[in-house]
């Protein structure tokens, strides 16, 4: 480690939390018990495991090339779930199930390291053919994050010592230097991937590896993918996605000001971009993280956290474009804006890129999984409206899996992507800094042991967020200690109040962050209320989707009119201006959520003249009082299948 | 023709009319001034032309397989809207150019009569081989219509002669006899095509052929197309529109009961089967076609005629889905829905078809072309807002053909298409019955000479239509005459007035027309007043894209707001419900246009906070009164550009 790092934060590993109940808990329960086998069950019944002893016949009913060139990478963060998961909770089975794959994996490395099973078997020849478009290095980025973390969930090296072969022949055969490739991945993935090797091993050429990825990154005339197609006979005004903004390559990246492309794509490499800048200290580069996540936040995000509004890139299209029925919003771009999010906090030590990490996670990425943990989103759209004919999957608009959960899908980025975030929650609750400063950052019911430089400081956390915001810590230390416990008050919060042993603590959030500094001693309790009254939200008045509507926030949760709650068009609903709403909880919900309660109108006509337009003089149109109820939009298509509306009319 | 035809109406073809002043002269002039000069360079210049001479290297800069197949349609469709000019301004000039194409055609029909550049010289091994894709029958049926109207203005047989050798050989080849193929087009065109040439040369085969294929359609088990697919090898479950609902083939027509698929193909399939029925009496297949349409206009139609929401089939998706900004509305599906309704009302003397008529054509239709004549859409959404980026032409929403017309199109159907539906807008004026009743659908200045069983009536017309409701006809006749003067009372008119001679006539409209039944006199004048107020239209409750809007029409009018007139963020202008609306011609637009003008509000922050998001009760919202300027939809996108929007906010 060099030593400016020293003033920045560093997360606090899973290792070293436990989840013991409340919301979190109940999570990596059903992700332990129902996801992580779920996937399993799908990476064995779809030919994913047997892939890996080099079997050429493995087609699924039928051949999807371009799905199968990624299947590794679906191994790989089944493996990262499974390494977080065994941390918290040891699993004899389950470790046991991850090394009988882990040995067919060794079994598969060619003798020059190389690891991946499409190119080894079905398409030798394009191996390293195609970087633009074929995930080869993705694929590698997956498997050597999953190694890293069931490495450090059991100490096994035979894993990370396979993956670090393979990233030494990626090292070789990719550089700067005479006799190597100036390649870099269409998708990124593997610089965050290298960081994390890096970290585990000790080894700088992991780091150096990541770094050139990211510079080379849109910087040789002609284009990389340009001089990779013409190689291949292609010509390069061919490329499917029409511009290298779909990959984040049009330009140099110390050169991107703007979000581009596709969504994943780009939270991925931001999300490394800010890895480096973070290890190495390079202020420019923190600079473009730094701009790239204020155009973000200021122009293409969702409410609930989710990016990317248009299916053709799965991605960015302009600033203030949010259209919330067509809304794209992959929940692997909610995911990898958590990531994103986590690693600008180390940077750039600020509540707002928290702020945005919960409003993602408790919005855009849990409901990309069902209530019963096995079935998942691949897309979250602010609006649906499922009156589909199934039988038109070329409708031009939208297919069941736009209102209802599948237990697997074509491309099942998503499931194991969500597995492997909600398993590795803990890490995201604390930071330290300076071996001076705790930093609080979520909320829930569990205990943490934090090393402190040479001291560890326990603290057990109870709270029953995000259903409410009352915190309660306490702090075990082996010896009065001195330090500052620096405890998130979350951008949605306007009321909140602290009190330490008791008595009100007063002091100013700084950066989104009561600091509360002073000789601690086992037995200090703090109780933290954060008031978490019904807000009614209003949209920048250049999004035009969300203009004359008012979406309805509680805490970190966003809400949502179902049609079993509402009945059907709920387009024709309004929300008075001045009408009172209440949360109060619904003991039937899914046993027990806090649903938001209030007076609306329906106006429709009393009767409707017939046919598709009518003069409005013709029209008696009525208004109806009825009793408006939302529940949280993470929830939203766990019941009977209608229509959802995040954003509600109002008068 | 058979007998039982006599109850039904026919068409009073252009040869009958000459447009002499106002609206439709202007458009008329336009189209023989620029419109079809431009599209003949464009011919020229993209090798279209010279593909006639069966030159291997017609590559336009870059080749486009999927297009080139369609270019002999634009041949066929030019020469088209050639004939019906020529009918009404003879000009030498013209003629020539036409006659010489023709000659270079005569050259390139084979031996056996088959007529497709495409097939002839670029991929031989393909004729007749997958008609589901590669539209030889619809190339065929442009160009017998072409054929058709370029020999009924000049009575030149040799393109007539031309075509009809072509049609032998797809008669010779398809059909329900031993040794024939039961196949029919993927894309729907010939049909129409068909039933003109039947109509032209007398020979029932032609009729019988188009009878053929309408029926065949969606019959064999297994389908046709997917015997075509295994025979070229391909697996039929590849197919790329996923479902045979595109072409309108998924089940047989007979059981068809809701428009679907690709908007052009449905129109011009039910355009041939309304043709059909009217001519062979079929009264199954008549009331198909009215089962069709009632589904049309009751679930799936713009409020300006505009059909087909999507734009990945370009057509149609489930009942009241009509999203205004990425609505595809191609210019196309509003002309064909022109050709459909005119059919419909001579199989079923209703105004309510020309009504629908008169809103496609003077708003979806009209939309398409540039006041200057030589820009086109191909897509007229409801909305649009044009904030793109230029340079990234995989935002997923929309590109500039979007907001901008453009000189040409890659796939230019559009063009052509509307310069043949303009130049014959003359037959779409009058219709006559039972040799004793003429209809008046359409009003514009003009005359016509309209045979009438054994006599011939002579009307004159003089009207500002669309832009007032003042229409004046006088009738003329060789000697006192009995027959029914029908005239028709607009569906959007409410109140109206007729008199005669200068005496008030006192009639209720029978299925949308005042019939004047009388011994008619030369010097006999009808003053006809259709009332022409400011209508706020709003949409049916189902539809969820127009819930709490209105949009604004007048006569046949629908208006829209354009950023130029109102400033931008349109989505933020909410109409009173109580504010007065009124058009006032405005001197500066397009040399004298009504526009629409009334109070609104412009509801917006004062000042916003930062951010996409805020709490309400941080913001506080301004309410400034502003003059809302509404012009003629159709004239959009013709100054400056910026947004539009038909449906406004109404408080």
């Amino acid at each position: 480690m060099k030593s400016h790092i020293k003033t920045l934060p560093a997360s606090v590993y899973l290792d070293h939390i436990q989840l013991t109940d409340g919301f979190w808990n109940q999570k990596q329960t059903l992700i332990r018990n129902r996801t992580i086998p779920a996937i399993y069950h799908q990476l064995d019944k779809t030919g994913r495991l047997a892939s890996w002893d080099l079997n050429p016949d493995r087609q699924e009913p039928k051949r999807h090339k371009v799905i199968e060139m990624f299947w590794d990478s679906d191994t790989g963060k089944w493996l990262e779930a499974v390494g977080y998961s065994l941390h918290t909770h040891p699993d004899a089975e389950l470790e046991k199930l991850a090394d009988e794959l882990i040995s067919r994996m060794v079994k598969a490395q060619q003798p020059d390291g190389y690891l991946n099973t499409y190119f080894t078997v079905l398409e030798k020849d394009m191996r390293w053919g195609n970087l633009r478009d074929f995930h080869e290095l993705y694929n590698a980025g997956h498997l050597i994050e999953g190694a890293v973390a069931y490495y450090k969930a059991t100490g096994k090296r035979d894993v990370l010592d396979l993956l670090a072969r393979y990233a030494d022949l990626i090292n070789e055969r990719y550089g700067p230097n005479e006799g190597q490739e100036r390649g870099y991945p269409g998708h990124p993935e593997i610089e965050m991937a290298l960081v994390k090797l890096y970290e585990a091993t000790g080894e700088e050429r992991y780091l150096d590896l990541a770094k050139f990825f990211v510079d080379e990154r849109g910087q040789q005339e002609p284009h990389f993918f340009d001089q990779e197609a013409i190689r291949r006979g292609e010509d390069p005004d061919d490329y499917w996605a029409q511009t290298y903004r779909y990959c984040q390559s049009h330009a140099p990246l110390r050169e991107q000001t703007e979000p581009t492309g596709h969504a994943v794509r780009a939270m991925y490499l931001y999300a490394a971009v800010t890895d480096l800048a973070h290890e190495t200290g390079d202020e420019s580069l923190a600079q473009v993280a730094k701009t790239l996540w204020q155009d973000l936040v200021a122009h293409q995000m969702y409410l609930t956290g989710g990016l990317g509004p248009a299916r053709a890139n799965e991605g960015f299209t302009f600033e203030y474009d949010l259209p919330n029925e067509t809304g794209y919003t992959e929940t692997c771009a909610a995911i990898a804006l958590v990531f994103w999010a986590h690693r600008m906090f180390h940077l750039d030590p600020d509540g707002r890129y928290i702020d945005v990490l919960e409003r993602s996670l408790y919005n855009s990425v849990l409901s990309g999984i069902s209530q019963q943990g096995d079935e998942y989103f691949y897309s979250n759209p602010l609006s649906s409206y499922p009156n589909v004919d199934p039988h038109d999957h070329f409708s031009g608009i939208t297919s069941a899996e736009y209102y209802r959960r599948k237990e697997w899908l074509l491309c099942p980025c998503c499931p194991p992507n969500l597995a492997r975030l909600v398993s590795s929650i803990g890490s995201y609750f604390y930071s330290t800094q300076d071996d001076n400063r705790i930093y609080v950052h979520l909320y829930n019911t569990g205990t943490a042991d934090i090393p402190l430089g040479e001291k560890s400081v326990k603290i057990d956390q109870t709270a029953n967020y995000p259903w409410d915001g009352d915190v309660r810590l306490s702090v075990s230390v082996d010896a009065a200690t001195s330090f500052e416990l620096a405890l998130r008050i979350p951008g949605w919060c306007r009321n909140y109040s602290v009190s330490l042993n008791g008595e009100a603590y007063d002091g100013q959030p700084e950066a989104g962050y009561i600091v509360i500094s002073r000789e601690w001693q086992s037995g200090d309790t703090i109780a933290l209320t954060l008031d978490m009254p019904v807000e009614r939200i209003g949209a920048n008045p250049h999004i035009r989707e969300d203009a004359g509507q008012v979406a309805l926030q509680r805490g970190p949760l966003v809400y949502c009119l179902e049609e079993v709650d509402n009945g059907p068009q709920l387009a024709n609903i309004v929300l008075k201006a001045d009408a009172a709403l209440e949360a109060t909880v619904d003991e039937d919900l899914f046993g027990g959520v806090p649903v938001i309660k209030g007076k609306a109108v329906r106006i429709e006509p009393s009767t409707w003249p017939g046919g598709l337009y009518q003069p409005q003089s013709l029209v008696d149109y009525k208004r109806s009082e009825i009793q408006l109820k939302a529940i949280p939009y993470y929830l939203w298509a766990n019941r009977e299948p209608g229509e959802m509306r995040v954003w509600i009319r109002e008068d």
